[in-house]
């Protein structure tokens, strides 16, 4: 299937800079390694951006949106039109990753991967649907390899317009009713972890909800004529459209030496995806949290990555990302402005 | 002791505003619950301050700085001399705390409460000097009685005046080269927890040094003729000067229903002295992070509190709670500015 998808250009970071990083880093007015893991980040964000001088500039939070066929069948505690209804919530400002990226300094950019609904003209709103939700995945695959490779396409092409514009930052976050069960399928497929450890109660199921989402979802793995492990095959057969586009804008954002900013457990499903076609993406990726979905901290486990915060968050959006974001601007600010032992003249340790 | 030491009136935040907060919280567009740790945090602030719409207003980090008799007897990796050149650092901008909560936008004020330093007229240092240095507890009581009293008092006048020009949020933050010895003494009188389990390598001693610290701080418990888990006489035994300060601010902000925002293990020493004489103190502070120094996160077990951060930071300055204050201000901000389900038009969960 990979052939119906360009190519992206992604490499590992250079670590020549890594001594003179260090150095900087070592060398400010603190005892060695006392600021833990900003220190890391810095050090991480200077590879990527290949200077010991790193800025976060022009930083955006993309939010994907999209409906899933499955959704009907009654994977999620809430409604279907609650997709959209978000979606015009975040075009009018109202919901929490509105606020959280405001305060954060972020620019939020809301693109309908697929949402199904017809919004008509609204400003602000990407138009990149691919078409009105997916099939059901309890029926056959949820949508075909053309329309994968469509929506990983316009996720890319996102992220370029974004980088063509200076964007040095991309946070991921999304919105759909029941993608926490396209998600859990997807990190079942491609990471071999029990499907069960990877399904959890989304948005609120109580134990009959998440007994049934249980149930649907073994099915779905299982009137699968031909599994695979290809990540396209597996994000076509259970994909959303916004994960596909996630997984699209992520690859290009990568290709562009961004850093991404990652969110929670459908986000991380997406990258999961990008991550299993081209591995060095893990370089360029900065996890923002844990959340309380059931899944999320295996998926991070899987990726050997160590989330910012752990607060217990289970909102998706971005709000994760956007709450983590503040540590890393700080992880830059002590490497550009704090003083150094010898300008500062402050003795070293004996 | 306590007779030395003017009252403070510190109540238990009043619980009436409870379920009108918890209304607010659960009207946003998002699912119940679904932004953790923060909403406990917008109730926890909104009942400080007493209303459903808290704001934190004219933040502030007061760094407190003092010097140890007993680190001239070797229980840090670094010389005394540190104290009053990292003091000069804050002053000129160039710590680790200037660039954390500038980027936080807090307003830092940096107290000399006893360092053994002649500063001058230094700029912006609030001159608040018990004595050049506390005496060694290795050989007697590192203050007198009236000297604790005394420093306790300066702090509370210096919390009462930025409550007084309208601040209501406070961290805590301290420099002291030998402090997390003195640390790590209080917190082994005042919980009972086993000397050992409380003592840290601190700005970094290597396994010699713990060892010697480890020994030096037995001895110090030892030789102590009349061992009590009086908080004021513990303080007065072991204590530093800008402890004892810490101690006094704190009790005034809560005093002035302050929102505390405690950092790390010598911070959360001056709690533990605090809370034991004024047990409500506990319902006003927000815990920052958990440090990577031994015995942070057992004094915060000790006092049933859950950290927000865990960053393996060491450095103290107050650095960890201006990394934190942004999830504070986000709590706040999706309380005030988040839609309802009903402002928004959005179908609540089926």
């Amino acid at each position: 299937m990979q052939s119906q998808l360009p190519p992206f250009r992604i490499a590992a970071v250079d670590r020549a800079l890594e001594p003179a990083l260090r150095a900087r880093i070592d060398g400010k007015t603190k005892p060695l390694g006392a600021l833990g893991r900003l220190e890391a980040l810095a050090l991480q964000i200077g590879l990527i951006q290949g200077t010991a001088a790193p800025r976060l500039v022009n930083p955006h939070v993309l939010v994907c949106a999209g409906d899933h066929g499955a959704a009907r069948a009654g994977v999620s505690a809430y409604p279907q039109d609650v997709t959209w209804q978000m979606v015009e919530n975040f075009l009018a400002g109202g919901a929490a990753i509105n606020v959280l990226s405001r305060q954060a300094g972020m620019r939020l950019v809301v693109a309908d991967a697929g949402v199904n609904h017809d919004f008509g003209h609204l400003p602000g709103l990407v138009a990149a649907k691919v078409a009105p939700g997916t099939a059901s995945y309890l029926e056959g695959a949820a949508m075909s390899a053309s329309q994968c490779a469509l929506a990983i396409t316009r996720g890319a092409a996102l992220a370029r317009e974004l980088a063509a514009q200076g964007c040095k930052l991309l946070a991921f976050g999304e919105m759909g009713i029941g993608n926490t069960a396209a998600a859990s399928l997807i990190t079942h497929c491609l990471t071999g972890l029990a499907l069960r450890d990877c399904t959890g109660r989304g948005t609120g199921l109580d134990d009959a909800g998440l007994a049934r989402k249980q149930d649907l979802l073994a099915t779905a793995v299982a009137i699968w004529e031909q599994p695979s492990r290809d990540p396209l095959a597996v994000l076509a057969r259970f994909g959303g459209f916004e994960i596909a586009m996630l997984a699209g804008a992520m690859l290009a954002a990568a290709e562009a030496r961004m850093v991404l900013l990652i969110d929670g457990f459908i986000v991380t499903s997406a990258l999961l995806t990008a991550a299993a076609l081209y591995p060095d993406i893990r370089d360029y990726c900065v996890f923002a949290h844990c959340s309380s979905e059931a899944g999320h901290r295996r998926q991070l486990e899987y990726l050997n990555a160590k989330p910012l915060l752990d607060l217990e968050l289970r909102l998706g959006e971005g709000t994760g990302a956007a709450l983590a974001y503040p540590l890393l601007t700080a992880a830059c600010a002590f490497l550009e402005e704090m003083a150094s032992f010898e300008s500062a003249g402050v003795a070293q340790r004996a």
